[in-house]
């Protein structure tokens, strides 16, 4: 069969925070597509957006929206895309899902194409796409899996609001105005704007990312140690997590600690690894107070790593500090990374 | 020798950010003072100072100044201590010093009165007050270590910018309006004000608190490191730090891993031990959001802790979260509590 070069993409929730940076993504990586369906829930349907110069209506997102669509983006909420992921399918699309519907179902692969591009190959349909804040630590993770061996992670995450979608964002910044100007201001969104309780954002920190377990975990950490296990293919890593929300509108945050299995390794061992792994940038001087920052990272696609040092009790500990924009790498670039990755595997028929 | 029930207080430093709190905190505690002198540099010298009603002159602090004083508190910077702490002591005060001058010097004890308030009958004129991160930890993981034992502790902070003194709360709050009102702004503060840049705070996380040694951790991530393995009496434990400058002006955060010695220990053990803890106030309720936030901490003398869970891979581990306000806990109020220790255990003559 000859290469396809061109494609009919369906976007869905092309008008939520993700959905915005997915088509700014599929633009500036000058994407094949023949055909672009904007889709979303009946409530946005009738918005116009621009792609590239011409303007689309947004459409309400039905199962006969996906008629000849090869590759479907969705980041519309997990109901919609429990809904309408399967009746995409079932109409012949492969669907990249950004919501936690599939992440751990045993026949959806997770996929970070620089971790694990090959699990794409036993797709059934459905490719679920990682939380945002395991995406950036899995991809400076697996150049250390792959040549040192990793038993053991713990990360304290430092999320950005722009994770809980555009209201927070705007949450973000009215609350900053209305403190700025001696106004009150009621928190309505953040931590989570479905749970019962919500708390002033700005000038605060929240260690409640998601609801919580019965466990005491909130959902974020427990999709972070699992979804790490399950991306890295290993069942049996030791993955703890504390997830945090700081006032920052986009980018996420991470002071990472792992165990790797051979002894003797130094901290300019990983640098040296992590300057040439795909997807990583090294920016690591301290003498020049080098270091990711989250302001520096919006915008970019890269995941940042600096801070690397060796932990000065454990011979096979490190401390790292990782920081990506959570939209991009976190959500839309990953999703049109794995539709890139179809492509070039010859998966999209 | 009868009890003394009054004292000639020295305050080193009044107008800081840690100065005013410090008057604050004595003037809350109605601590038995006979005599205020409230000293700084020259360059503040001649500055209006009010407590309790009453207006105070700034005085340059010179060695005379010491002379009759019983407790000195400084808190005017390293150098300022490390030149006049000793001319007070000559003068017969007892000095406690809220800078890093004299906290690793085997001579002077180190010390958080709800962990190792005994230190204090060792001292020879000088008794030093812990940094601020690590003040509001150990007085966490003290009751921990003594019913269960302590090996290891890897924490991640979120810490406020007060910590640098009010300049950086000037900043912050500037940057802040700045931004805000679409202006452009230069940083000049943050993250260090004599390191060699400054970065944008607002909406931003800096991984660097104090300046980095050669092995490429800060200061301040030492001075945790080492602090707590002096105050817990604990040479060998292993201490881990990651050291974060969030976007907050008042009030420390941290999450705290940890591994205790004894096996089978639940959570609900943890949470039992630390709600009758001395400093603590447990605030541990997921099913009702309840947990310890920065916002919520400030002005208040405690410590809160919440978050507490088991790991999940490790028995003998924990996590928490830990906030207190860094200028009472972590400074004000914990040099105030000393003083108060001192008169209580007869060491002022």
């Amino acid at each position: 069969m000859a290469e396809r070069n061109s494609f009919h993409i369906a976007v869905v929730g092309a008008t939520g925070a993700v959905g915005q940076q997915m088509l700014k993504t599929l633009a500036d990586r000058d994407f094949p597509i023949s055909k672009l369906s904007l889709l979303s829930s009946a409530r946005s349907a009738g918005k116009k957006v621009e792609f590239k110069g011409k303007e689309y209506i947004i459409q309400e997102a039905k199962p006969e929206s996906f008629e000849d669509v090869d590759i479907a983006l969705f980041s519309a909420g997990g109901s919609v895309s429990k809904e309408l992921a399967p009746e995409a399918v079932k109409r012949g699309a492969i669907v990249v899902d950004n919501t936690s519907a599939f992440r751990m179902d045993e026949n959806t692969p997770l996929v970070v194409p620089e971790v694990n591009e090959d699990d794409l190959q036993n797709h059934n349909g459905i490719i679920a796409n990682p939380n945002c804040s395991t995406i950036q630590m899995v991809v400076a993770l697996k150049p250390i899996l792959e040549k040192f061996g990793l038993n053991k992670v713990i990360v304290s995450t430092y999320q950005a609001v722009s994770g809980s979608g555009a209201q927070a964002v705007e949450e973000l910044e009215e609350q900053t105005k209305s403190i700025i100007n001696n106004e009150s201001f009621e928190p309505k969104i953040l931590p989570v704007k479905s749970d019962k309780k919500h708390y002033q954002i700005v000038f605060n920190a929240i260690p409640q990312i998601d609801k919580f377990e019965d466990s005491g975990y909130t959902f974020e950490e427990m999709k972070m140690i699992n979804e790490t296990k399950k991306i890295m293919h290993l069942p049996e890593l030791k993955v703890a997590a504390t997830c945090v929300r700081i006032p920052v509108a986009t980018g996420h945050s991470e002071s990472v600690y792992f165990e790797i299995e051979k002894d003797g390794v130094s901290a300019e061992e990983i640098k040296a690894l992590l300057m040439d792994a795909p997807g990583v940038v090294l920016q690591d001087d301290p003498d020049n107070q080098i270091y990711p920052m989250p302001a520096d990272c919006v915008g970019k696609r890269d995941v940042f790593v600096g801070r690397i040092r060796k932990d000065l009790d454990e011979d096979k500990g490190f401390h790292m500090w990782v920081v990506s924009d959570n939209l991009l790498k976190g959500a839309a670039w990953n999703s049109v990374q794995i539709a890139e990755s179809l492509i070039k595997l010859g998966l999209v028929k």
